[in-house]
């Protein structure tokens, strides 16, 4: 591709997005294919020689399209939203064509930098300790995901419980306990999986069945007994907005007790996290200047473009003395010096793209009285739905509304909840997802797109109530 | 941002792009900042108002390129390249708009199955055994990098070497041993610590000191000790195109070892994997029938906007075994049919985005014919360097050219010989990073940007001569 050509095509492509979008209030929401459906649409193998980038633009419409659930259609309310916004997109857009490196400060310095910036600013506009922030023993990274996240907390947890013997000779010899509450994400046990301590390590502890937060006297009842029988808690997880309800567990007392047992804290505000750019939503945060790390992705409400899952930690010594590295071919004069963060330390990966560009264009061309907005919206229209729920007696709250999310069923029952939420969801009018709440089943309506509307919530709700019609 | 102002600035950024690739022929290659003069460009905290988007372009002028080592430019030979074609680029910034999840099939079926399609596309392209397509046991996947996928190979070489009770119990109480030659790329020991059996449970293999591949007797006695010793093998890994000389392990004799010992068999090709898609370039894969698992990175050499690392697994079974996590949320009528294929459960990250666009467009729009004669290009190039050393009696060759990669010295000493690396990387007027061979110090010139042409080469060499005379 010539430049010109690159110019041309990258338009169609930008053109292509935007008509995309401007098509999804049509589309239905989830995909309406069977399993191989797409996969038939295209040739054996790869072609011999090279079609004009427009094929690709055509197929896209042809095979792929239909093929997708639209996690970008207004009506999305299922899962929690990936939020895809134009300025992120346009970041990332960049990154890719600067096509920088940054596993370490020397192969590309303004890739480190600006991440590093970037992340004072966001850990400042969340409101938390400045002990998180770069000038201090601590700072931030920008992970993949939320799950790479507490694997990493994990291993820099196992580092310091160990002493640095974890990295040498393995987690064998001790028994270590890991904890995290029946609603805490399952990442928590992939995580213990991972580093080789096996899901028996993680104890699961009992939550509030009112709020699914987690019960505190059982953590701390659960952790003198592990310790009495011989065994090592490493790890605490706190769930600030758990996947299923939102739960959001009590940070501060939880920092007590691993305390008291020698854990590390790892808070886990996957989603619920970015809320609180918000004053009004950092409650749900307090005790965090006790925590260990602390993970929030913005690559789901906060409009910036998966992957972004920021991740702080107060001790970087811990992290990287678990991860580091130094092969001959990457030493250089700026590592030696201590006067530079090599984020190759940071994760698992080695290679790592220009993240921060997408995080950085989001912070300044929302501004943080735009995100405010933004996430103001999200609740405003959580509240709406559980105001519609309390006012049709076929439908009950099954927890309180968390933030963004209405957790709701049919009082018909668990089959009737389930057969209302696929009708809607086969209809392609909406989309919604389902979860287990004290063994009864429920819906999930996470709002937090930026292009979702009142209508589009008032639309769904009509749509479930005519589901409610026919199978309540 | 409206549709409008997102065309607009859609349009800006392909622009700003393309601008900056025309620039990059004029710009030192290597940044010239010291740690500290990229963030102190930039304000202590983010804005509370929002700023236009043509802000964040004006600073990547102002504050981001001169902070940058330009990746993407021609003279850019250090470790190796990480090439951005134009259609990945595009087929990204697509993946972007799209913006769909794809854990696992239900979530948006398109994302896994074009993956699907075009790893067993791009499987065929590089001549890589059936038992690696998705139509029988095994299976391929686009992970983030190389370190993750041989990361996820240990774990799977432990789900089978323990019966399923590692990640039950996890990996204490046997003595585990992975084994790579000294010149493995770090990420081995990396993934070692990581899978919670420490930097000790790898055994370094020695190497012949000419062609610097594994010598598979020092391996095959190695193994034996370690059997006779009550240590268990469970993976080796054989590098195809080792970091520090492109040195090719002998993958067919380190099979039949690893079989008799009962290891899993990993294929490290992260750079030189990407050749085999010209048929003249297979012989350093013979033998990858016998391997257990394969992986090679077309955001590399293969002009695919990183990240894409493509792994490939024999038993896909033994993967999914060790990683498989099933939360409520998340169950569905497609995944119990055992239809699909869950990706979530083949890497550690729960979220994925659309990264098969990327590689999808590579593949269209070169064709295996020009992707051919890409990796051409790159070899002769990379001849025509040895050509060179070998004309100019101040330098010598260390080790045989491997593909697109020369390893040369100065005759007249380690000193020297980083000392005109360094005058070459501080001019700007190329970049190259150094190694260590056999003990003595040597400089790595890495071809394969798309971009690199026989005068950029000319040019690099001239510089070369002149630090040499200025140094040796
Ligand atoms: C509370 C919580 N933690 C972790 C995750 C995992 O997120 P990721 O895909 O970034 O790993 C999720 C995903 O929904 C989540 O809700
Ligand atoms: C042989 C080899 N393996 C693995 C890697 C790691 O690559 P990644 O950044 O994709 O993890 C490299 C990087 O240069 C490599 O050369």
């Amino acid at each position: 591709m010539s430049p010109e050509e690159f110019r041309r095509q990258g338009h169609a492509a930008i053109d292509w997005i935007a008509d995309y979008w401007a098509s999804l209030d049509e589309l239905p929401v989830r995909a309406q294919v069977a399993p191989g459906d797409v996969r038939r649409l295209l040739p054996a193998s790869a072609p011999e020689d090279a079609e004009p980038f427009d094929a690709v633009l055509a197929d896209l419409d042809r095979v792929v399209v239909p093929g997708l659930t639209h996690w970008q259609h207004p009506r999305f309310f299922a899962y929690f939203p990936a939020n895809s916004s134009p300025a992120a997109i346009l970041g990332d857009l960049l990154s890719s064509g600067i096509g920088a490196q940054g596993m370490i400060w020397a192969t590309s310095p303004a890739v480190t930098e600006v991440e590093q910036v970037v992340l004072d600013w966001f850990a400042e506009a969340l409101g938390l300790p400045a002990a998180f922030r770069s000038d201090g023993p601590g700072g931030g990274v920008i992970q993949d995901t939320a799950s790479t996240a507490t694997f990493t907390a994990l291993l820099s947890a196992l580092h310091r419980a160990s002493g640095g013997e974890a990295r040498v000779s393995g987690v064998g010899g001790t028994q270590w306990r890991v904890y995290g509450s029946t609603q805490a994400h399952s990442s928590l046990v992939k995580a213990a999986m991972m580093a080789g301590l096996g899901e028996d390590a993680v104890r699961t502890i009992a939550v509030d069945p009112v709020t699914q937060a987690m019960d505190v006297d059982s953590l701390r009842d659960a952790m003198v007994e592990d310790v009495g029988a011989g065994l090592r808690p490493v790890m605490v997880q706190a769930a600030c907005g758990s996947t299923s309800t939102g739960a959001m567990d009590d940070v501060a007392a939880i920092a007590e007790v691993a305390r008291e047992g020698g854990a590390w804290l790892h808070v886990d505000a996957a989603w619920a996290g970015v809320a609180a750019v918000c004053p009004e939503h950092r409650d749900h945060l307090a005790g965090v200047e006790a925590a260990d790390s602390f993970v929030t992705n913005p690559h789901k409400w906060l409009l910036t473009t998966f992957d972004c899952s920021t991740f702080w930690v107060r001790d970087r010594a811990a992290l990287t003395g678990a991860l580091s590295i130094l092969p001959e071919y990457l030493r250089n004069a700026a590592t030696e010096s201590g006067e530079v963060v090599d984020y190759r330390d940071w994760h698992p990966q080695l290679g790592r793209r220009f993240r921060a560009i997408k995080l950085w264009a989001v912070l300044r061309t929302y501004g943080l009285s735009g995100l405010r907005e933004h996430i103001r919206q999200g609740v405003t229209l959580a509240e709406h739905v559980a105001g519609l729920v309390a006012s049709d007696d076929r439908f009950e709250m099954v927890t309180e509304p968390a933030l963004s999310l209405v957790v709701f069923r049919l009082r018909a029952g668990d089959e009737q909840t389930l057969a209302a939420m696929e009708a809607v969801n086969a209809s392609g009018e909406a989309y919604l997802s389902h979860t287990t709440v004290n063994g009864v089943a429920a819906i999930r309506l996470a709002v937090g797109s930026w292009r979702t509307t009142l209508a589009d919530v008032d639309r769904t709700w009509r749509a479930l109530q005519e589901a409610a019609a026919a199978h309540g």
